[in-house]
């Protein structure tokens, strides 16, 4: 049941020949596959794409709901900006570092986007990918998981990084980082010849992301008054219904997440994996309740969103292999670990608003190891490789976020003003509010009718200063 | 056009034994349809399972949306529960109920994610259900409906029900009470034999879930104040734009609750399907809008919803053989019926804070009866039939839930004190709110700025009293 | 790769004769396509019906965070009764009058929902469209289309026009005035013979209900106090969440407003058009933000929101026939053209609450003309062929808008009281409030526990003053 993406980039040097080519629209009969199958492959893993593209909505209602109204408005802004920003370095030159063929900047590394790739390109022809998917398919499902690494790191970093800070940060990352850290494994790189399997990116997506968050939120030190006194003081989310919203559209996401890495819209697996996704998701969500019910005497809603999530990090990384009761296992595992790592790490005072790192650096690691000890690929050697694999990703992702956030602290500054963290980064960075349920509701009206409220800067105007 | 989900367990003694073989990953030539047929039915029902997992996100908006804020923490969290919870236990027995093949404990009831059913299990082969899905696809779709009568109970007793004792009513409920009622017409039970038909569920989800619904309401009584003084008074919703939320996306969801029912592909009745469904959706919200507007002299943003939901509920049994004027005319009596329904719920002092028991009981069984008035199977037997499901269903779902209330009520209590209903259930369950829309936006920065802002229980963090 | 809609109407009289056969279930061997290729073509033109509904939710969520919460009642509403009322007059004239065949009111303009297309019919036979959907799909498909335009001018006429006459204005134009400008080109007619193009209407749509929106705006005046005092006075948002849930929503749903514009599921032409729109909103976002920080000096999540719908917009006329560069070039240069377009219309005191004029006129202009410029059929020819189209249209659409919007002032009236808009249009046109925050949340408790807050009219009871 082994797979790699690794199509990316073998008939390159294929397209660029046969650029002025008119695109065959009908596979012909020495295809691997029949023409309907081929347009059923690839229909799934387009509508696999728009699954994982939505889950973009997800991360950032879930953190703007987690987290204080002051900031929400930074809080949307950076998600809007790296779901752009992840697809377009993702066209200019991830997709080529990810799965690279010879390379060659031009045609290589800059060739998607820049030139070389017409409308009618023959790259999209069913010999590209076996009859799974064409070469624009094959984009836009990856442009969506790159561009989730890095929000991943957003969560973690939220309500005291500079946001200029931190979209110099997000644009390396995504462009960078993940790309080549992904091409070790799905590029058919050193850790994939040795063995290490990782499904759908419990660790090339969540750990990478997860050990970009830690490094943030160790970087950055914790939230004004968060450890204040020697005693951890917890701050609440603002809008609940916005968090579950968050989790019930990441979970939906995942169908797309885990049933599209099956690279093909094969009954039997991609049915198998979105069982095994579900599984673990409920079971990380009820163990995740009721274990923090026990801890904390109260039932917690964000705990139980958040095991639902550590649940479906969990699986990821073997969803295509675990019968029923292994799913059922590991996703409840991942519902217990996510509640002790985010005890943990407010122990030890590393401040994560929104329990990104332990939702996908911890449950991450976890999931991948799982692979090592359940389901059909279990073995001492199998859990090696996986522990191999883990650290590897560690040391790069870890060492990379590190490095990029100390160099963006000496240079530009990681961090806003302590007067700044006070009065909310949205009026600081953005000049607005997240919400204005005032009756008037809206500044202007306030001066017609003698009210005193101050006006804030346009929401949907930028010339009130100019006219 | 009669169809019947009965393929459930018919071949569960050939996976028990097969258990062991590879799966066949391409059907064979002597299969009922193609192996491009067989992927291309099984992928619209894999999406059609997806579009019912997000109605369950529509439930949790659309109940958090029409309630109060003080109570919208613990209505998220029942609703993140029953998701969970309903999917877990429908694994565990719920499907192999609805289902049964020989009966056998072991491998027959608990068999599905017990044991037996590998990840590799031949269940999956082509020939499980003629090639319309495969095992998983048929557990998802199913374990998706399955949560969804329990979701229903939860918003006529809220704001006023003990968390724990709605956690353990609506998992029995889930688990034992819709498996056992949706036996007998999907199941290939007795009223399938009588002739009784429900294509999608109006009376085996809808209805189930509204009598379970009414059973609850009724016996734990209004909300305080809502009947106070003989008067009716209204008690507003708290966030509109979640109702809204919460009806597209069922409406969205219920292009696969109805395209999925079909149980395949099929492009024509697939298609007609959607059709019949969307405009009795849009009939029911226009006649539920101007017929309110004439009853209380204002256009009720919270009736038009509900009567797209009426609309959307009464098309459910009959919408895969309706003509377009007959789905037009069953989505506005519809609409109609469940503007004169609240009303008549509220004059007999039954307090349904979402309007759940018109939308769902009443409509449903209007649509049930509709399959006997109108389409291709009308007729005096036919609606006579429909009657006898009605009433069968009826007894059963409403004497089982209370039944099960009673229990809860005589053990471990049913309804929270007055002091937790006026302060409210988030509060008094959860020790956190719902929304905190104050400047600071949380406790913590008002202890360092000087406020004296009691602190709330964590959100994203449990150890606050222990570090 | 030039295509048209105009399948519509050809088959028409062909039903009508074959109404009483039963539906040809699997295509013949004579037929264009496989049976397996008409399902998966069919499934997903479904798919993207269901996508473009969700850009309902997507328009009432963005129109409601932008405006201020004395409105958002009144904003969901409309948004609610558009979607039904769009769905309700497509089916009764709107479908027949935008593809017409023979013209014949009967059997023709009132055929689809009036009678003569029974659920059985052979309207849905394989040949209906060469195998690449039914005429159920086709309907429902086209339907969802066509209360888009409507949709749009909702935005631009917020929080000051009169309900009914809104409502009266919105039926006549998705029910003739939408049909009839859509059939000069995907109905065969005069500009699709001309050689005008437009692939999924950056025209058709979007530019209609541009001319719509601006008619209203400029005939409704401005907002109370938006440009009192010669200066601009902006009015920021209220609850920049649901902003920004709408615009992701519409990305997602964008996937199936351009994907399924293909009008089939080949591989190759839909996973290309999938891809250029997804570069053209990142490219929109990222230029729309930085451009207006420039202008601005602050980030402005409201235009970086704008930005993405302005690239999808700009790039929809075209999306099938774009290399990389060029669909990131039309998104880059949308993005930037909206910034300017907000600024010019503030300055000529036109009030846009939303901005829609910009996004949906001024990027649907730019993309209707950037076919001749980019891509496949660029010439000077082509371009002109596009200005004339574009000319067509505008003197069409805003003729028709001004001549119903003065029509409709001089009998019924347009614009509420000033009294109304100071107090909010939900409480004048719909006696409740969007959100209620109160600690009690809700007068109910008020009255019980001694506060003297009023009651508001019954969300979810109509019966409060008669029992």
């Amino acid at each position: 049941m082994e797979f790699n993406k690794r199509y990316g980039r073998a008939l390159v040097p294929a397209f660029a020949l046969a650029g002025a080519t008119m695109l065959p629209r009908i596979a012909s009969a020495e295809d691997a596959v029949s023409a309907e199958m081929f347009t059923v492959n690839n229909l799934w893993m387009m509508i696999a794409a728009a699954l994982v593209f939505i889950m973009h909505l997800g991360f950032a209602t879930l953190e703007t709901g987690l987290t204080r109204a002051k900031n929400g408005t930074n809080i949307l802004f950076k998600n809007t900006f790296i779901i752009s920003a992840g697809i377009l370095t993702y066209a200019i030159c991830g997709f080529n570092l990810m799965y690279p063929g010879e390379f060659n900047l031009i045609g290589g590394v800059f060739g998607f986007a820049g030139f070389g790739v017409a409308a009618d390109s023959a790259a999209q022809s069913v010999a590209y990918a076996d009859g799974n998917y064409t070469y624009w398919t094959d984009f836009l499902f990856q442009a969506m998981f790159a561009a989730t690494a890095a929000t991943i790191v957003s969560g973690a970093v939220a309500e005291r990084i500079k946001l200029g800070s931190f979209m110099v940060f997000s644009v390396i990352f995504v462009a960078i980082v993940y790309p080549i850290a992904g091409s070790w494994k799905w590029g058919a790189g050193f850790l994939d010849a040795m063995g290490f399997y990782d499904f759908a990116g419990s660790t090339l997506v969540h750990s990478v992301g997860g050990w970009g968050a830690l490094a943030g939120a160790m970087i950055l030190g914790p939230r004004l008054g968060k450890y204040s006194g020697g005693r951890i003081h917890p701050i609440p989310g603002s809008n609940m219904p916005m968090a579950a919203i968050g989790v019930f559209l990441l979970w939906l996401g995942w169908f797309g997440f885990n049933g599209g890495s099956v690279l093909n819209a094969d009954a039997n697996l991609v049915s198998l994996t979105l069982v095994t996704t579900c599984l673990a998701a409920a079971a990380g969500g009820m163990v995740a309740c009721f274990v923090s019910w026990g801890v904390s005497g109260k039932p917690d809603l964000s705990m139980a969103l958040n095991g639902i999530l550590a649940g479906l990090v969990g699986i990821t990384a073997g969803a295509d292999q675990m019968a029923m009761m292994s799913a059922i296992a590991i996703g409840a595992i991942a519902g217990a670990i996510v509640v002790f790592s985010v005890i943990f790490f407010d122990r030890i005072k590393i401040d994560d608003p929104v329990g990104a790192i332990s939702v996908h650096l911890t449950c991450g690691i976890w999931g991948t190891l799982a692979v090592g000890i359940f389901g059909a690929m279990a073995s001492p050697t199998q859990l090696w490789h996986q522990f191999v694999g883990v650290v590897c990703y560690g040391v790069f992702a870890f060492g990379s976020a590190c490095a990029l956030f100390f160099a963006i602290k000496a240079t530009m500054g990681l961090r806003v003003s302590e007067d700044e963290e006070i009065e909310g980064l949205d009026l600081g960075e953005h000049g607005m509010h997240c919400y204005d349920f005032t009756p008037a509701g809206g500044g202007v009206l306030d001066q017609v009718t003698g009210g005193g409220k101050p006006v804030p800067v346009a929401t949907t105007s930028l010339a009130s200063e100019r006219s």
